[in-house]
């Protein structure tokens, strides 16, 4: 049960954006421009992006629904992203991506922990100015979506096909409509 | 200077908005809804609250900025919105404001940290469940700004007068000013 009365049943990020529909709809708006709007980077790595922070900060209904979103988009390898959120370093992504993800883990800490060491490592691995942007505000996001979701104690599926079918959703459909009202 | 050209030389979050105009759109919308929007919160407090948090991420742009806007909202008195941000527990606010900040301390470590306690307190302070969620939730959206506004390395002005300006803008005309394109 949630730490506050949402009048509704819903999991997770959903229940809240029924509690309060004012804050849902740029709450929403701003994960469907930053996960799915265009960007150098594509949407599954976005994804995969926004599971590995969300990992970190132990938020259970972020990480394994973006984890599931994220295996959508790269053809179902759900093994990939967990080995990844586990220990990116362990695995076989890109040098690219590995930089990128090593931004990601400063953001996740804090925002003043990245350093141009990192930022030379990524700019020399191919990541533009707008790949860089985008990994920042997508670690950030995710700090916030994290705190909201765990800070007001909503209740998370515990069945891994719930995430499948919310992944596969997220991956296809993207996220306006979650927006209350809409359904 | 920021980690990545930006291509203006607007400080703290302005320039990141100018930069990418389509996540500034929700970012502007959720600033504006959570604290300026209607709320059994006053501004003042909830200025306060982002305040607080930003303080606590040691993110100066921010915590300056919504500290001197809450100043405005509390008639210019800037000396016990410091007091807050350096321990609000040595202050004489009401024991209701004491456990949402209480609230948003936890969350800005991590939304786990935030336990059955915290919120007997708060609500046995006299706390609603509104009042509660917009605190969550603006403790968790400002961990996102402030890892934004640092993870990019954006430069923030050192002058206070600077700030005391920006401040007043913020109480008095909010935030969808900020979007690009609107000046």
């Amino acid at each position: 049960m949630a730490h506050i009365d949402l009048n509704n049943d819903k999991p997770g990020i959903v229940g809240l954006f029924h509690f309060r529909p004012d804050t849902a709809k740029p709450l929403c708006e701003l994960a469907e421009t930053l996960l799915r709007g265009p960007s150098p980077l594509s949407s599954g790595e976005r994804e995969m992006i926004a599971s590995y922070v969300s990992y970190q900060n132990n938020c259970h209904f972020c990480h394994t629904s973006h984890g599931a979103s994220a295996a959508h988009h790269f053809d179902g390898d759900l093994s990939l992203i967990d080995d990844i959120k586990r220990d990116f370093e362990q695995t076989d992504i890109s040098l690219k991506l590995r930089a990128l993800l090593d931004i990601a883990k400063k953001v996740q800490k804090s925002g003043r922990d990245v350093g141009e060491e990192d930022l030379r490592k990524a700019k020399k691995a191919g990541a533009n100015d707008r790949e860089i942007h985008d990994t920042v505000l997508i670690a950030a996001a995710f700090c916030m979506y994290n705190r909201y979701v765990d800070g007001l104690g909503t209740w998370a599926p515990e069945d891994n096909e719930a995430y499948d079918e919310m992944g596969k959703m997220m991956a296809q459909e993207g996220y306006m409509r979650d927006r209350p009202g809409l359904d």
